[in-house]
């Protein structure tokens, strides 16, 4: 496509994106349910082209030496297409934030001014070879009354057309657009750039993917952009902390799943404890596969143990693992380890084990992330274990949405007046 | 300065503002209630520097040529400085809304989790040559207990010099960093730019000022900006309006105020009522000086009176106007008036005037900016006027913040989670 053509190709995605998203504004969460559950029996009437789309994304997958966990990763086999459709029933049955009214109220001049909470438009959400995420995300949308533009990665295209084309059939037999959900299935690159700019049409971007698509979104979007799901997670070991006890959360942090935002990135133990702390905790994750990257004190408690070791630096310190690697630092006391967490930290999850509950107090004030914990695992951020019911992303930044975002985060509000022909005086 | 030079100054300013934001993070409503008591006293014990600087500004302003209008807009006098200071009262006597906890919970692991309203952190606001906002925006973000960034219109670089100067007293006073509040007082517009991209450390921007700042940050911050006070402000007499009274109301939201956000830009009038509203509301507004962009059918109805009148195109149609200047169109229902705004608007205000419920209620549903109003003047979309005590900025865009701005929309949460030892099953 030429610059030109793929301009009008994205106004026209965003024209016809708005316009569905006026349809969709003021559906009833019945219309809405009864769409979801259209979805959900297009999704199984058309399974066959589904996976036999998705088995050409993985053949392409495998011939282009892609490795098995990123293979894993794209594959939609019938268990797991079965997985995403009975995970509509749980949306269908959420309560749609959609109407409520907030703040309602009788100004002195007899004017009733009240909220109510309406759909944001126009959702554009960029996201990496995971096919699930397309059903996902155009379910949350059309729950909460909007219109949805998808991106997903290019090693799924096909299986992406495919599940687009049946939500976008059961859209139609609603009698609605079937622009409400859009897919770009062109892999050029320019494409999500110009999506970014797209702001005359577009509400709000959901960026689901790693650092660099986080600051590409961060740099070149003009549409409001929810960044998150980096997690540099912390835990700070207390020296109040029941020692008897912190294991199994420290390696539940860590190790139960360690390749999500939430798993632990480092490990922050008060002198006092170290000593005792450091070779047990060690000694324990590095039977469960964990490598460490350790600051000089660290090294020194460790020297005797047959563990993987590194040396930590800034540099360690503030990556996000992502796998089974942990950073570890012996810290002088509570004000040493926040003072870390503020340079080293996403604003991700953070956590403390303390039985005092005054130094628990003076963490949870002075941690300001997402989301901050006393004597529990950084691994509940989740939407789910949150009770939210759903989870488009975790936000890291501090407008709109925090932390887990559930349908909420999906909408916004607009005031409405009613006067009796009232001018202002 | 190079621009290295501009660069480390700018890190510096977001390094220290940062620091100065954990200060203020846990102050209580008492603490800043007095901080603020303090910087209203120190204001008044520096007016001779301040006014003596502002009139510094005025001389070079009337040197530069600038029209009586603008001079108006950045004096400050005895009586302005005085009502600047009153209006610190006014903030003091607001509830603060840091520290109130929602959603508190216990999910079924036992877990506590409740969202507290923290502080956003650091915010920087960019705005023109007035002098008052230097004060109204550190009075509130202090108030939110967050530390401010401020760049105002180097036309009153001096005033707002004297002005953060004498604020800064106050904080340090109050034992709190003087970084709580920081000034870029260089007029270099690179400056800007770089404020803009200081990610790292600023939480949001608010850019209060016109189109092409509003653009600017849109296109060039790596932070989030709350885009606002740009109103292309529309009103739709329909026919069954009670003609009778609705003159008042069509001149209050054209003529009380003609250079603000909320003043009517474009008047939309049923065909069916337009013979006999149009050469009546046309004089009327003619009469306090209002002129005209018409449509066809506008200009032939107001052929015989005496009124200035323009043909009305798709760019007037979408001017903001700031003047005693109205576009005006004819529409042959609620339909075509909805769609007429939804092409037009900035979805700042819009209003309908009927006495039918129902047509009311679709008008409600339909239009979607940030303040729909029924038989009212869009005149009333003012943090004051509803019942905000404070208005931060208007907003326009959806996320975060939408319409008047006040505290709360200075704030954010974070997500506290109580454990014991607890681990994710």
């Amino acid at each position: 496509m030429s610059a030109q053509d793929k301009q009008t190709y994205l106004d026209n995605l965003g024209k016809q994106g708005r316009e569905a998203s006026y349809s969709l504004a003021n559906l009833t969460a019945k219309d809405k349910q009864q769409l979801l559950t259209a979805i959900a029996a297009s999704l199984q009437a058309h399974k066959k082209e589904i996976l036999a789309a998705n088995e050409m994304d993985v053949a392409a997958a495998r011939e282009a030496g892609l490795n098995d966990a990123m293979v894993d990763r794209l594959l939609l086999d019938e268990a797991r297409l079965q997985g995403v459709i009975a995970d509509i029933d749980n949306v269908i049955a959420l309560a749609d934030p959609v109407g409520s009214e907030i703040d309602s109220r009788v100004l002195d001049n007899g004017m009733r001014l009240a909220r109510r909470r309406v759909p944001l438009g126009v959702i554009g959400v960029i996201y990496e070879a995971r096919p699930n995420v397309t059903v996902d995300i155009a379910v949350l949308a059309l729950k909460t009354g909007n219109a949805v533009i998808l991106r997903g990665g290019k090693e799924t295209v096909n299986s992406n057309r495919a599940l687009a084309s049946a939500i976008r059939r059961a859209v139609v037999e609603q009698g609605l657009p079937q622009d409400a959900v859009q897919l770009i299935d062109n892999p050029d690159r320019e494409l999500v750039s110009g999506l970014l700019k797209l702001d005359q049409y577009v509400d709000m971007i959901v960026p689901r993917g790693g650092q660099k698509l986080q600051r590409l979104c961060a740099e070149q979007a003009t549409i409001p952009v929810i960044l998150g799901g980096i997690g540099i997670c912390h835990m700070f070991i207390d020296e109040q902390a029941d020692l008897s006890r912190i294991n199994p959360v420290i390696i539940n942090a860590k190790v139960q799943r360690p390749t999500v935002c939430n798993a632990l990135d480092t490990l922050l133990v008060h002198e006092k404890v170290a000593a005792e702390v450091i070779p047990a905790a060690l000694t324990e994750l590095a039977a469960q596969g964990v490598r460490f990257y350790g600051c000089d004190k660290t090294r020194e408690l460790a020297a005797g143990l047959n563990v993987e070791m590194h040396t930590a630096d800034n540099e360690s310190f503030s990556t996000e693992w992502l796998s089974l690697t942990l950073g570890v630092r012996v810290v002088a006391d509570l004000d040493q380890a926040v003072t870390h967490i503020r340079r080293h930290s996403s604003g991700h999850s953070e956590a403390i084990l303390t039985d005092n509950i005054h130094t628990a107090a003076r963490f949870m004030e002075q941690v300001d992330s997402s989301a901050v914990y006393v004597n529990a695992s950084t691994r509940f951020t989740d939407g789910g274990q949150f009770g939210l019911g759903a989870e488009v992303a975790v936000s890291t930044q501090k407008l709109h949405a925090r932390g887990p975002m559930g349908l909420e985060a999906l909408t916004t509000f607009k005031w409405l007046a009613w006067g009796d022909y009232t001018a202002r005086s």
